[in-house]
């Protein structure tokens, strides 16, 4: 046995059952070891960038995860930008490059240190990656494969997970090796606290029967601590309004009776005022950043005691202007598990404020009725309604990141079961094409939503073949607004509508002829009142399926948080009157804006 | 006058006239400028790899060089693989980057510093950039703009020439700036201790007269230093073979009389006999990497005294087996200057060497009659010889990596004005499509000729309708293999043609349905006597076109060294007889190798 069928071995007993790859000089010992385990395969890309995004995807979709092999140089700078999307949303993940012949490494030798490069293709990835990596290592020598393999698996996956990186000389890929002569990685489990805890959680549990307008913010946490159902459990106890980040929007399903939306830049209007007017928040699983805070932090529920249970330090102590009060530094899945103790004694019924929150939420919905009338283009947030309508129980939905992100999230409605997400922290342009080869690999080639803009399936277009030759039924929904309409918003906005590298520069290529020259079907939606009849004909297909989707370009994100405005004032902002009618805290500025509007 | 302004008036100064760009949030504001600078204007490349690949080649086109804009996060990380195509060949280069505001950056509060991300789309891009760059900054505050760019510009191209990397905080862009208040970079210059370096020219001199034979290799350093005029002027004096490395290989031109080959791991015959054969060398900007001296260096030119000249002291010290006599860390264009003053003075001229070395050249053709008679398949050997007669005196060929760039550096006569180049160092699949676009964009829409793979087309496809809207008469020629022909080669030789991941689970998309979606011609060449024909015909065309050939899936790099000979004894090997009869120096284990033949 050597060194590469040891990795494969590991591989396999972590349940790894597909690795993502494109083979290369320097990895071709370890790619070689797969014509020697059947346990484990393989799917070729055709750019390293998506094999990273296709292998964080697929361990997005659990419960296995995955595994990247790359050649070095190129091939490892090539992953960067996918390893990002894990490293932001802590999705564990395992990236193995092959590196130069140990002797010929720059770092091997005194005289060579300071060298730009001394073997082919040597590229110091370890440096490199270590800003977006829980681990990145260059094994050092072929007996500390064993410690190194079973240490990264565990940096992966224990603490707020997130991905890792194992450099591997050539000349180690192919030594004989004895396994059981091999050092081992011993996991020192933390001592938590739990007086501390407990004390804590008690104190939540105070202040939840005090409080009168207490909120749940369900965030990423939830799914990445496999927690959704202990989530459950605790809503029957706790009634009271439940709003999500974009990371905890498919934790719930979105027809729960005490759903409210999702908050923050580009939320609900309901649920952003739900949460403004929140006097105690438990926040579970959320890095409360500025997309769900606003800009300015210290606005963010600002009259609400607020507690937060959170798996990185870190995120728990920024002192940004937004001051957690309860911080609580656990797993999700220890912290229910000891607050059930509570929770089972009692039930928690808040109903004035679930019928105000619910009234918010009756009162602005998302899809006006001037949208449906819309006669010219569709419009995106009916076509998101539509879709939703007719899709499976089951469905994934992946979506890139620009507008069409934002028209998915505010448009669609989530069920029980469904999943609903994109790379949100890093949000690459070309993320979700690629992720969602990967997703459909991890369930046996299942169906895969894909929601893209026109600019993004671009980035990773060379994957569509990749698509094909593994005849994965992904229907990729390009919501095609002619440019990066985002950021034309925005240059609307702020720029004087100076469309440089947006409007003016850029152009599309044919959708339909590319679709058609790689074997895919294309259908085109140019009125609402084509929606409902094309999604049925592209769902009732078992082939990939390409829909381009004609946007009106000047299509705005409604409603969208102004620079500078506290999340419950979204723009277009609604009168004054109305608005601080709902404000049942005191509202910033309340006296100068009315001066302001006489 | 705002900052972003200040950076366009800037660029303008030191004459960059395009930028390559995405637009995105973070960079909103520098290209912004644009609208209001007129004697710059940009691109739009569809991913920011390709854009950092159009500016690296831009760059080499001279005589202005080129910069990049992207969005942070992973508009950034997009643009890396990019980048040490820069590095590891000493292109210069500026990569501006747009950053979150200075206010959300982790890095600006103490609470934030170990925390993933805060500002959205952050990303450490200035650690990630340091190993490829000659220098990556974050611009700590607006009035250190002038300075920072300055600074930057100048370490880009002085000395060993380089990538720079600024990142520049959303809320800087659009800070207004007053340049007369602005610090300003001075540069010191390096003393050089003339008596030194005039010592060690005398020494070179008095060795190449009393040498009996001794050779010049042309590294890459001679193009970076614009000395190309100096070294024709060289030759005229100093009549002994010249070699060159791939680097170096478009700095002579193919025709002069001394002009032996490449020399080195895929070298021709007759030029590795030439410097293994050399009692002294010239060697001038190379820095003798393993593809030169083959992976054992120690038997690289073994009975030569060595002189080098190279501008990094680094690549003059390193002690790899490979000892450097006579070190003189220059710039190429100052030791031309010095030494002129000698070489004015003599003629040395070494008629029996130069004799022998063409007899070499004669013997060992690369193209062999069976190539040429060959009736299935294109032979590529074949195929360059004939592209190569049909070029343009300044033709701009540009190569990718893979068996097709050494098919075309060992077959391809390139003549003076000609250029033959790919990204040597880096050597990532996908540089030579998008760097061909910036070539030609650099010279006014000329025509290029891009050497590619069926494997490595793809990874930059998205940039065909960035060709095509932009209407450069690039011509594609893919020598088609089938799947990744240099590493089944590799497979072949050491893993027993267990073609993982090449010849299995990898297949290609269909060429000709892909070309003529994006609007670009295509033709295929399926036999040798169709080469001349169809090369007439694309060549003849103003429009973009894809000339698909194909190869037989098996056809080998001829010749090619095998692991641990030295670089004399390629492989295929030549009868021993002769292969003895060809050193003139004392071979390696000659004793041992008549016993294994007998």
């Amino acid at each position: 046995m050597n060194l590469s069928d040891f990795i494969l071995d590991f591989l396999v007993k972590k349940k790894v059952k597909k690795v993502f790859l494109i083979t290369g000089g320097a990895i071709s010992f370890v790619v070689d070891a797969f014509s020697r385990n059947k346990k484990i395969s393989y799917i070729c890309a055709a750019h390293e960038q998506a094999a990273a995004m296709m292998a964080d995807a697929y361990s997005r979709m659990g419960p296995n995860f995955s595994a990247t092999m790359v050649t070095s140089g190129p091939g490892a700078t090539n992953l960067l930008t996918g390893i990002a999307c894990s490293w932001f949303d802590s999705i564990p993940s395992i990236h193995i490059c092959g590196q130069v012949n140990s002797t010929d490494l720059g770092s091997s030798h005194k005289s060579t240190q300071n060298v730009r490069q001394v073997g082919f293709q040597e590229t110091d990835i370890v440096s490199m990656a270590k800003p977006i990596t829980k681990m990145a290592y260059q094994l050092k020598n072929p007996e500390e494969i064993k410690f190194v393999l079973e240490k990264a698996y565990h940096v992966a996956n224990s603490g707020r997970p997130g991905p890792v990186l194992i450099d591997v000389p050539m000349d180690f890929q192919r030594k004989i090796i004895n396994p059981k002569k091999l050092k081992t990685f011993k996991i020192i489990d933390k001592k938590l606290n739990q007086n501390s805890i407990k004390i804590k959680i008690a104190k939540i549990c105070g202040l939840l029967k005090k409080s009168k307008r207490p909120t749940i913010i369900v965030g990423g946490g939830i799914r990445y601590s496999k927690t959704t159902q202990d989530l459950i459990s605790l809503t029957k106890k706790l009634k009271i309004p439940i709003v999500t980040t974009w990371s905890g929007l498919d934790s719930i399903s979105h027809d729960h009776l005490n759903y409210i939306g999702s908050i923050g830049v580009y939320g609900s209007r309901a649920a952003n005022f739900v949460i403004q007017n929140s006097d105690f928040i438990l926040c579970l699983g959320s890095r409360l950043d500025t997309r769900v805070t606003g800009g300015v932090p210290r606005n963010f529920a600002r009259n609400a005691i607020i507690s937060a249970v959170d798996i990185d330090s870190y995120e728990l102590n920024k002192n940004r202007g937004l001051k957690i009060d309860i911080k609580l530094n656990l797993d999700l899945k220890i912290f229910f598990n000891i607050f059930k103790n509570y929770f089972n004694n009692f039930n928690i019924i808040k109903k004035d404020w679930i019928n105000q929150s619910l009234i918010w939420k009756k009162k602005y919905p998302i899809i006006l009725q001037s949208y449906r009338d819309q006669k010219k283009y569709v419009n995106p947030y009916v076509f998101m309604e539509k879709l939703s309508n007719n899709l499976n129980k089951n469905e994934i939905i992946i979506a890139d990141d620009g507008a069409h992100l934002t028209w998915a999230i505010q448009g669609m409605k989530i069920l029980k079961n469904q999943r609903l997400f994109s790379a949100f922290g890093n949000s690459p342009m070309g993320y979700a094409f690629p992720a969602s080869i990967g997703a459909s690999i991890a369930l046996n080639k299942k169906r895969i939503i894909c929601i893209d803009g026109d600019g993004s399936i671009q980035m990773n277009i060379q994957e569509f073949h990749t698509m094909v030759s593994n005849k994965l039924p992904i229907k990729i929904f390009i919501m095609n607004n002619n440019g990066y309409g985002i950021i034309k918003q925005f240059q609307e906005l702020y720029l004087e509508k100076r469309f440089e590298a947006t409007g003016k520069g850029v152009s599309n290529p044919n959708f339909k002829k590319i679709s058609n020259a790689f074997g895919i079907n294309y259908t085109e939606i140019k009125k609402n009142s084509d929606i409902e009849k094309k999604i049925k004909k592209v769902l009732k297909s078992k082939k990939p399926e390409f829909i381009n989707i004609l946007v009106n370009p000047n299509q705005k994100i409604i409603p969208k948080l102004s620079f500078g405005d506290p999340i419950e004032d979204l723009s277009p902002k609604i009168g004054r009157e109305e608005f601080y009618k709902n404000m049942i805290v005191k509202p910033i500025n309340k006296k100068k804006e009315i001066i302001e509007s006489n």
